[in-house]
C-alpha cells in the first residue's frame, strides 16, 4: 500500500512512519522531506498530490492551532486552526480525491478537546470539531468506495509538555495511537471518529 | 432582559423576535433593521455592538453555508460556511463578551448535520461542529457569569423547500425551536448543544 504521512517530521507521524514503512510504501512530507506541503495554500496541496502520484492512504498528524490564554484569542489567532488544522486538512480531501486510488482511505487528526475541553485550547476545540463534522458528511459523499476518519487522541505519552494542559487525562500511548490508525487505514470503517 | 437577535429578518429570527418583544427588549439586526451586520467582518461585529450598547443576551439565528453538489465543493465554497455560520457566530462571541453584561448568554445556531450527515450539507456539518466545538470550549473560559450554548435543529417547518434534503426527519417545528432558545437564553446551563 502507498501511505501518505503529512506531518512526518512531527512526534506522532515520525512514529507512525517508523511502524508503517516495513510493510509500505510511505511517503512521509514533513520539514525534512523531498516533497514539502504548506497546509494553508490549496495550491501546495495540489502541488503534493501531483508530485506524489496516484496513491492509497493519507495520513495526516499535522495541522496548527493557536494554543493559549483565552483573553488573547481575537479573530486573527482564531486563523491559526481555521486555515491550519481545519482547511488544511479538509483540503487535503477535497484535493486529494481526485489523486486517491479506488477504496483508498484519508484519516485526519484531531483531538480529545474537541468534546472535553481545556483552557487554552478553544481554537483546536473548534478546529478539531470542524474536521469530525467534515469527515462524517465527507463519508456519505466520497465516491468509488474511498473512505474517511478521524483520529482523536487525547494528549500524547511523547508530548510530555503538554501534560500540565490536560488534568486528569491519562495520556494516549504512542501504541494506541498507531492502532488508531491501523484500525482506520487497514479497516472497513467511514465516517467515524476513532478515540484509540 | 435586551435580547440583540441576529438574523431578525430571517425564518427564525423574525418568529423568535415575535415571540420574546412582548416581555424584553428586542434589538433585531436583520437586512431592514436600524443596525446591520456584516458577520463576515470583525469591524462590522464590533461597531453593530457598539451601537447596541451593553445587553443581556444575543441570539444568532444567521449563518450561511454552501449548500450544493459536493462535486462542486472545493476551497472556495467551503469559506462561504467559514467565515459565515463558524467565524460570523464565533467573532460575535469573542468581541461580544467585552460588551455583554455579567451572567449574560450567547445563543448560537447550528443543525442536526453535524452528526446526521445528509447530501449537500458538508460544509454545514463543518462550520456547524466547529461553533459546536467552541461553544463547550468558550463555556470554560468565559467570565463574570456569561454562558454560552447552541441551538441545533433539524429541518424546520417553516421551510418546507428544504424538506426533500432531509429524508426521514421529522421537522423541528417553530415552537420547539422557540422553546430551545427559551432553555438556553432563560436557563442556567453553559456549554451545551440543545436539540429542541
Amino acid at each position: 500500500m502507498k501511505i501518505i504521512i503529512v506531518g512526518a517530521s512531527g512526534t506522532m507521524g515520525s512514529y507512525l512512519s517508523n511502524a508503517f514503512e516495513k510493510e509500505h510504501e510511505v511517503i512521509g512530507i514533513g520539514r525534512r522531506s523531498a516533497i514539502q506541503v504548506d497546509l494553508t495554500s490549496p495550491a501546495s496541496i495540489e502541488d503534493m498530490y501531483q508530485k506524489v502520484g496516484a496513491f492509497d492512504a493519507l495520513i495526516c498528524t499535522a495541522g496548527p492551532t493557536y494554543v493559549g490564554p483565552w483573553k488573547n484569542l481575537t479573530a486573527k489567532e482564531f486563523r491559526n486552526g481555521l486555515e491550519g488544522k481545519m482547511m488544511g486538512q479538509i483540503n487535503l480531501v477535497l484535493i486529494g480525491q481526485h489523486y486517491i486510488n479506488p477504496k483508498g482511505s484519508f484519516t485526519l487528526i484531531t483531538g480529545a478537546v474537541t468534546h472535553e475541553p481545556q483552557k487554552n485550547f478553544a481554537n483546536a476545540s473548534a478546529a478539531n470539531a470542524a474536521v469530525e463534522g467534515f469527515v462524517r458528511a465527507a463519508a456519505i459523499e466520497l465516491e468509488k468506495g474511498i473512505r474517511i476518519n478521524a483520529v482523536s487522541p487525547t494528549v500524547i505519552e511523547n508530548s510530555p509538555h503538554y501534560f500540565p494542559f490536560f488534568p486528569g487525562e491519562i495520556p494516549t500511548t504512542m501504541k494506541q495511537l498507531e492502532y488508531g490508525f491501523r484500525k482506520s487505514v487497514f479497516g472497513a470503517n467511514t465516517g467515524q471518529v476513532i478515540r484509540p
